[in-house]
C-alpha cells in the first residue's frame, strides 16, 4: 500500500430540491468506500440546488464506483468532475520572484550595474555581510535524490519534485524562509555528499528530504562534517521531533510519566531510528527496538537501543511507535491494555486507531494525527535566525517541548497551519543555540 | 579600474528658496566630479525646499570631495546622506515565493500529502509532465563561481550574490522565469561541470555566469554535452546577441553594409571571441583580432578569425570593437575617419564615444549603450518555451535580428525594460528552433 492510493476529485452534482437528497448521496459514497472533503454550494434555484463536492478514493478503480454510485443516487446529476490537484499543480507551485519591482531604469542602477558593484565589495572584504545584504539570508536547499518519496518509494528525484515544492510552501507561508528544491542526478552517497558541499555557500541551511535508509544516515552525517551551516535530514529529525511532542502531550493527557514509560520502536528506518535515539536523550533510559533488517538492529543497538523483537516490544512495553510501513502488522490481540500505541505508517497504519482503542490501548492515533509539518519550518528558522553552525539533540529537544507546550488541552499536537507554533518552535530553537554557545549572531525573531 | 568605482547615494539637502541655488548646487557636484541621477522634490515650505538628490561618485575619495562641495553651497544645508543601494539590498532582492497561498487544510491535502502523491505518481510515469505539472517549467540556474564578477574579478561566489540575484530579478521581471542563483565552492572546471550536471533535473535551463576565461569556453561545451537542456554563458553569448543588434542598427544609421564591412574585434576573452565569431557567422567573412595572449588568439585563428595587431586593426577595420577592460587602449590619433567603433569596457572605455567622434569616427559608444540585459532574458524564454536541447548560433542570430528590428529609428539598441522588446527576442528564437527541428513541445508564449 502507498500513498498512491489517495485520489482526489471535485464533483460538481446538481441535486433536485427535495428532503434526503444530499444525505443519501453522501450515503452512496461512504457505502461506495469514499471519502468526503469540502462541500461547497454552487449555485441555489427553485428546483435544483449546484454543490462541489470533494471526494477521496483509494485507487482508480474505487474511484470509478464511487462516481457510479454517485450516479445513480436518486435525484442526483453529475454535472463535471475536476482533478483540483492537478490544477493547482499546473506550472508548479513555487516561483523566484523579486522581493520590489524593478520599476525604473534608477531602480535597475541601484539593484543591478552599476550600483550592484559596491555591495559586492563590501561583501567580498567582509563575508558576514552576505547574511544581510543577500538572499543567502533565508535560502535553504531542500535536497533530495528521489530515493525515499512519500511512501511511494525511489520514483526518482524529477517525480519528487510536487513533493519538494510542497516543502517549500510551507517553508514560506508558516516562517517566511526561501525553500529550494535541489533534484539529483544521482543515487551516490559521495557524490551527493559533494555535490551540496559545492552549492552549500548558496544556502542557509541544507534540508534532506525523502533520501532512503541506511544511505541517509553517513549523507547527513557526511555532509554536516564538511559545512558549518546546519544539515538537517526531515524524515529523520522532524518526525523524531514532532513523535516526542506528540508522545509528551499524550502522556500528560493519560497521566503516565513519559521518562518512566517503557518504549518500544517498531521499524527502525529513518524515522524509527531518529525517534528511538530522541526517546532515549529525552528519557535518559534505554528504547527497545524491532526491525527485520539485522544492520538495522545493531545501528539501533550501537544508539544505546535494546534489539528486540515485535512481539516482546508488544508484551512489555507501555508505549508502541510503530514506523514499519506495514499495515496491519500489529493485531489486536497483541495490545495489553492500558498501551499508548502510535502506528505512523502512511498511509494505512500498522493497526488502526479504533482497533487498538476497542483492544484496550489508553490511547492510539496513526500518521495523520501526527503530522512532520509542525517540525521544520520553525527549526530551521530558529537555527538560521542565530546562525548556529549546525543542530544539536538539545535543540531538537526544545523543539519538542516547544510542541508539546502550545498543544491544546486534550489534543495530541496542535494545529499545523498555526504560525504561532512555529515562532514558538524557531524561538526555543534560537534560545538553546544561545545557551549552548552555538549561536553565531545576534537572535533577531523573523517577523511575517 | 573596476565597478567598484561607482558608488551611489542619496543626498538630502535643504535649499533657501532663491533662485540658482539648485542649478549652483549641480554645478558644485560636477566640478567636484561628480554625476546627478534622480531629483525628487520632498517638501517646500516658504523659506525652504528639500530635495533628494542621487549623486554618483568614483571613489569614497571623490564622494568626500563631491560632499564637501554640496555642504559648502551657498544656501544649501546637507539633512541626511542615505545609502539607496544598500537599504535595497538588505535580506537580498528574491525570494522563493508560493504561486497560491495555504490559507485551509483543505489546501494543503491538496498542494502536500495526500494529494501530492497523484502527481508525483503521473510524473514518474510520464517525465515529460513535470514540464506540465512543476517548476522545472520556469527554474534558471544561475551559476557562477565568482572568478569574473562584473569587471570586479575573482571575488569568489558568494560576494558575486549580489549580482547573481539582480539577474533573478531580470528575468522575472522582464520574462517571467524563475532564476535561482547557484553559488559554487570550487573553481575546478571538471568539478563545476560535475556539480551542474548533478542537480542539473532541477531546470529547464543553465545560464552560466562571471566565470572567467578561458575555463568558460570548456565548461560551457563539456557541460552541455552532458546535458540535454540549454547551457548559455551570458557573458559570452549575451554581449555577441547584443554587440551585433546594435552593430546591425548603427551601420543601418550610418548607411554601412556590415556584410562587407572590414571587422577587427580588440580583445578576445569571453566576450570579444564570441562576438567575433558571431560577427563570423553573420557576415559570412572572417573577422580580426587581437589580443595580448597567445592563447587566445590561437583559440580565434582556430574559429576562423584573423590574428592582428591592435594597430593593424585601426588601420584597416571599418568596424572596431574593443573589449579588452583595458581603458584608454585606443588613442584618438589611430582611429580613422568613418570608422564605427564600440569601445565596450566597463566602466571606462578603450576610447571615449566623444574622443573617438572628435577623431573623426562616424559612430562611437561605450558599454553603458550596449546593454547585455536585452539578450538572456528572451532568449531564455523562447528556449524553454519550446524545450529545445541546446541554443543553436541561428538561434542567437535571430534574437540579434528581433532586438535590431525593434530598435527605434537612429537609435543603437532599444529600451532594455521594454517588455516588448523581450517577448520579441524570445518569440524569435523559438521560432528558428521549430525551424532548426529543435523544437520538443510545441510554442505557447508566456503570458506575464
Amino acid at each position: 500500500m502507498s500513498f498512491e492510493s489517495r485520489i482526489m476529485r471535485t464533483v460538481r452534482v446538481r441535486n433536485i430540491q427535495e428532503h434526503g437528497v444530499l444525505a443519501n448521496l453522501l450515503n452512496a459514497i461512504a457505502q461506495a468506500g469514499g471519502s468526503v472533503g469540502t462541500i461547497s454550494l454552487i449555485w441555489e434555484a427553485h428546483h435544483n440546488v449546484e454543490r462541489d463536492i470533494a471526494i477521496y478514493a483509494d485507487d482508480e478503480t474505487q474511484l470509478e464506483k464511487i462516481l457510479a454510485a454517485m450516479a445513480a443516487n436518486q435525484g442526483t446529476q453529475i454535472l463535471e468532475i475536476r482533478d483540483q490537484v492537478l490544477e493547482m499543480h499546473r506550472l508548479g507551485k513555487i516561483a523566484v520572484r523579486s522581493r520590489f519591482i524593478i520599476d525604473s531604469p534608477s531602480t535597475l542602477r541601484r539593484v543591478y550595474t552599476p550600483g550592484v558593484a559596491e555591495v559586492c565589495m563590501k561583501i567580498a572584504k567582509d563575508p558576514s555581510l552576505a547574511r544581510r545584504y543577500t538572499a543567502i539570508s533565508h535560502l535553504v536547499a531542500i535536497v533530495t535524490d528521489g530515493t525515499a518519496i512519500l511512501g511511494l518509494g525511489d520514483i526518482g528525484p524529477v517525480a519528487g519534485m510536487p513533493v519538494m515544492e510542497g516543502k517549500a510552501m510551507l517553508m514560506e507561508t508558516l516562517v517566511g524562509l526561501s525553500g529550494m528544491p535541489i533534484l539529483l542526478d544521482t543515487k551516490d552517497s559521495d557524490k551527493i555528499v559533494d555535490t551540496v558541499a559545492t552549492i552549500a555557500p548558496t544556502f542557509a541551511a541544507i534540508q534532506l528530504e525523502d533520501i532512503s535508509a541506511p544511505r541517509c544516515f553517513d549523507i547527513e552525517a557526511n555532509l554536516q562534517k564538511r559545512l558549518d551551516i546546519p544539515v538537517m535530514h526531515d524524515d529523520q529529525h522532524g518526525t523524531a521531533v514532532v513523535v516526542t511532542a506528540a508522545l509528551t502531550s499524550i502522556c500528560y493527557n493519560v497521566r503516565t510519566n513519559l521518562t518512566k514509560a517503557t518504549i518500544g520502536q517498531i521499524g527502525l528506518g529513518a524515522a524509527g531510528l531518529a525517534t528511538g535515539k530522541m526517546l532515549m536523550e529525552v528519557t535518559g533510559k534505554p528504547v527497545m527496538g524491532a526491525d527485520i533488517s539485522e544492520k538495522a538492529l545493531e545501528r539501533f543497538k550501537e544508539a544505546g537501543g535494546i534489539p528486540a523483537t515485535l512481539e516482546e516490544i508488544m508484551a512489555k512495553a507501555d508505549i508502541v511507535i510503530g514506523t514499519t510501513g506495514c499495515p496491519g502488522l500489529i493485531k489486536p490481540e497483541m495490545v495489553r491494555k492500558g498501551q499508548i500505541i502510535l502506528a505512523l505508517s502512511n498511509p494505512n497504519p500498522e493497526i488502526s486507531p479504533d482497533d487498538a482503542a476497542n483492544a484496550g490501548a489508553a490511547c492510539a492515533t496513526d500518521g495523520r494525527s501526527v503530522n512532520n509539518i509542525l517540525g521544520f519550518p520553525g527549526i530551521l528558522r530558529g537555527i538560521i535566525d542565530v546562525q548556529a553552525p549546525y543542530i544539536s539533540p538539545e535543540m531538537y529537544q526544545a523543539a519538542a517541548e516547544a510542541i508539546a507546550n502550545l498543544t491544546p488541552s486534550g489534543e495530541i499536537i496542535p494545529d499545523p497551519l498555526d504560525k504561532k507554533v512555529h515562532r514558538a518552535v524557531a524561538a526555543a530553537v534560537a534560545k538553546k543555540a544561545i545557551e549552548q554557545g552555538l549561536a553565531r549572531s545576534e537572535y533577531v525573531p523573523y517577523v511575517d
